[in-house]
């Protein structure tokens, strides 16, 4: 029998995302319980919102003890990732792509960072953060036979769809994109874009807007 | 006078930022000029709205040879930072913090980053990526000093929100946020949120449902 999440919208996924983190937490706190008024504090639910997120991971809480904090970690475990395990690739080991794969490897049950790849030969063969970097013509190869299904990819931004095209074709449905373009994909692949250098961009825009109107706002002042 | 850059949607903003990027990239290879067609192929917008978007920024091409690729970076460069230099803080210098402090130090001409926090005492004193680390018992002196307007917070979630607040009121007004914790801010204080284990998070999820389907559409074949 095929495991069948149930669908799940992208706000909510990313509260469950940020229960499992603060549960994760409080469990290597050694705490046992946790309310769902403390679950919405970090996240900027309502207790209400919470309680309804949770019961799409199947369960419930106690009035008087709270959720069951292991019970609800395997949950969301689960309703995120899936009962089996999901393997990842990381495409692309250069500065940022080093800095990220320590970051990731070994942080999750059901998620396990199986192999990474880059064009360089010097890379090839070395082994980062536990993870062997394999060079690009074996791509395909090491995909299927891992049977990877999940790419970061932190490439330059004129090799990102090309290489987005192979991962695609050999089995990979979900992308978190590191490369400052938008990927072309086919129904059914998620990209996630995660690009750091827009969203720095972003904050500049607003903080210099902010600063300039606070000027303004001085000089009107008697 | 104070420079007021004009108001841009936030969709906008990410697009004239890749068409940034794309632009700095040619400029690099020695082209002079660039059509908005091909500035539109890696944003996946149209010509027509990339020259939209340009004209928001003062700048217009020419039928024969398109876009002055420097006169196009430079104005680029002033509706998204300002013309004035902005400082950034790094806040928080773990294995995230130290990883892109290098991916971004010195890659803008009108943002620098201008100091660097970190609670560990062994780390304080030290210089990472061309930038002092300091203690927190200094911050809001150092933000004041330095007139430092934006943050880059790659802290743990349980003192994200105490720290965000010390920046705010020390003078910050745009935070690039890697703590996965939603932050109460005032208005007029801009976050974008850059949780990478969340949108690992929905990659891993999405691709689990595709999988799942893919393996029972194959069940339904004959």
């Amino acid at each position: 029998m095929v495991h069948k999440a149930p669908q799940v919208s992208d706000p909510t996924l990313g509260r469950l995302s940020l229960y499992r983190r603060l549960a994760s937490r409080l469990v290597a706190q050694s705490l046992t319980h946790v309310f769902s008024h403390e679950l919405a504090e970090s996240t900027g639910a309502s207790a209400a919102q919470v309680r309804r997120d949770l019961m799409l991971a199947g369960v419930t809480g106690s009035q008087r003890l709270g959720y069951d904090l292991e019970a609800l970690v395997e949950a969301l475990d689960v309703l995120l990732e899936g009962e089996g395990l999901q393997r990842v690739a990381l495409v692309g080991v250069g500065n940022l792509g080093r800095a990220i794969l320590p970051y990731y490897a070994g942080s999750r049950r059901h998620l396990e960072i199986a192999a990474a790849f880059d064009v360089d030969p010097t890379k090839v063969g070395r082994v980062i953060a536990g993870c062997r970097v394999h060079g690009l013509a074996t791509l395909e190869q090491v995909i299927r036979e891992l049977a990877i299904t999940i790419a970061i990819l932190a490439v330059p931004a004129p090799s990102a769809q090309a290489l987005t095209e192979r991962l695609v074709a050999a089995g990979v449905r979900g992308i978190q994109n590191f490369a400052p373009v938008r990927l072309k994909v086919p129904h059914g692949v998620h990209v996630e874009d995660q690009d750091l250098t827009m969203s720095l961009d972003k904050v500049a825009y607003y903080a210099q807007r902010a600063s300039a109107h606070g000027a303004q706002g001085e000089e009107d002042l008697p």
